[in-house]
């Protein structure tokens, strides 16, 4: 294993003290091990808290800030933050008017942020929960009853926080956040495993010439082993699965996000994106917003994810909305 | 090889219509092969061209827009773009006020942008050059006489594209420019090598426990082979020659930027980051501003570099000022 590491023990918190380092108008609770606005909490301000484990970077630190998510609680690697960090999170971004969860639809963080939420309730606190659940490639997974959370995460904390930052009541962000997670599909495709500081070796085989197709953001298994083949067909691969489980009306817009697992080259997800336009375009569907680059990760893998979500214009104006964070930043 | 590509032969062309689909407020231009702000020329501005190999992604193209670079001409991969190519692109972004070629100190780009400037010489536009070579690594290298030009290039083409946004003549937008290199250092250490979609394999060799310490952004060789290291080794490694090359004075600020080599998780760049700031910390270096992330890449390279810039508060101001690139944007 070759990485930037000391103790694979201490990455998670070695990384955090890192983000603080370089992020001043963060604030991280190194003890607590989350990561908060430093203008939290914000009197009247619904509040937004999401988490989940560490290794799918700039998810979820990497979106706190103004426009977007007022806390995160980073697990370790790969594994769930624990119902007392997200408590204390969910108290430190508090101002009033309540806390939405953004939860991605995995077994342990389900359970953990319920517990959370229940410990909150217990101190005064209302919180709404929005369980993400994207990714179109398979039913039930390793971690998972039912879909499991990807990409749309980005899109729903953009849009669910700019919302919250407008003031709007707990129940409308709550709303908001569910609603793009309904618009959205993900699929993703791995070229290669990634490694976790602690294991120290692949999470699972893939030969040289295959491809896991439908692979989740931890290596989950997906729908199928394939050939390794050309991008335009991988392109083709990603693209139709979306288009069947979604159901977009000719001329509908759309945001696109094509999302590098973390070890692909940008030049490469560029070439996916413009094999995707062209499909979508094909299928009637309109790019009316595009993210490309490392947005929600899986370590060092290699391989990509598409994320579509539908639109009206009251999305696209809250997706337009400022926002400043680490991992993205726009109007401010 | 594993990569999102059709034909290798035709990677930089299909991975800029890409950029062309992703990014509407661009113009990409497929035969001659740049990229232009979609409202090149702007009359009595200073033009700011750059470009050079592909696979150092966001690295030119991914900084073109207001507040930064005017066009980038991307080569064919780790292969300088040609005379024609940047002559075009010149005389697309041509104000009648002059135009800053940025252009990082390889022989072949040299060679090629000093083509291009007596070719646009020729037509009338008056060209200045600003060059840029911040890697204190080695003296020569591969394919280079004197420093490479790597992570400053960045912050050149920033400061300098600020103050040409805001109108400032030929000669004080390059010799803004200049200040920034010369005031940069630049350091980089490689875990693996990275492949060019031709070679279809490593372009050197790395036995799993070494590290290329001073390593290039194609692969060229650095100082030293040594041993994998914990991170905060690792660190020092990187942070010592540029204390030794850059005379920082005791309280100077500095903007530092943690760059990833392609195919370094972002959670391992802020464990550097964490290592990096304490080793700034004890030799009195304020770090006054910074980025972590991947903006000067080599292709699927796991490594990082380090840059830093000392900085006053011009250069602060000019480094604030609004951009928006698809590769580094705030204040709009």
């Amino acid at each position: 294993m070759k990485k930037f590491v000391n103790d694979p023990a201490d990455v998670v918190r070695e990384a955090l003290a890192g983000v603080a380092a370089a992020h001043p108008d963060l604030r991280v609770d190194l003890a607590e091990q989350f990561v908060v606005r430093a203008d939290a909490p914000r009197t009247g301000k619904v509040g937004l808290v999401s988490g989940g484990g560490s290794g799918h970077e700039p998810l979820h630190a990497g979106f706190v800030g103004p426009g977007m998510l007022d806390a995160a609680c980073p697990g370790e690697v790969f594994t769930s933050p624990v119902p007392d960090q997200i408590l204390a999170a969910t108290k430190a971004v508090d101002g009033g008017a309540g806390v939405v969860h953004v939860v991605k639809n995995y077994t342990g963080d389900v359970m953990n942020f319920q517990l959370a939420a229940e410990l909150a309730a217990d101190e005064g606190i209302r919180i709404e929960t929005v369980l993400v659940d994207d990714d179109v490639a398979v039913e039930d997974s390793t971690w998972t009853a039912g879909r499991r959370g990807t990409g749309a995460t980005l899109l729903v904390e953009k849009i669910a926080g700019a919302l919250a930052e407008e003031g709007a009541p707990l129940a409308d962000v709550a709303a908001v956040g569910r609603r793009v997670n309904e618009l959205s599909a993900s699929f993703a495709v791995a070229l290669t495993a990634c490694t976790t500081p602690a294991a120290g070796r692949p999470g699972f085989e893939l030969p040289d010439d295959e491809i896991e197709v439908g692979v989740g953001i931890h290596g989950e298994p997906g729908r199928s082993r394939q050939k390794l083949r050309p991008a335009k067909e991988i392109a083709a691969l990603v693209t139709e699965p979306i288009l069947t489980a979604e159901p977009i009306a000719s001329g509908e817009p759309v945001i696109v996000l094509v999302n590098g697992l973390g070890a692909t080259p940008l030049m490469e997800l560029y070439v996916m994106f413009g094999e995707i336009a062209r499909l979508l375009d094909a299928a009637g569907v309109r790019i009316a917003r595009s993210l490309v680059g490392d947005y929600v990760t899986s370590l060092d893998m290699a391989g990509m994810s598409l994320t579509v979500c539908r639109v009206d214009d009251e999305l696209l104006r809250l997706w337009d909305a400022p926002v400043r964070t680490p991992g993205l930043r726009w109007g401010m």
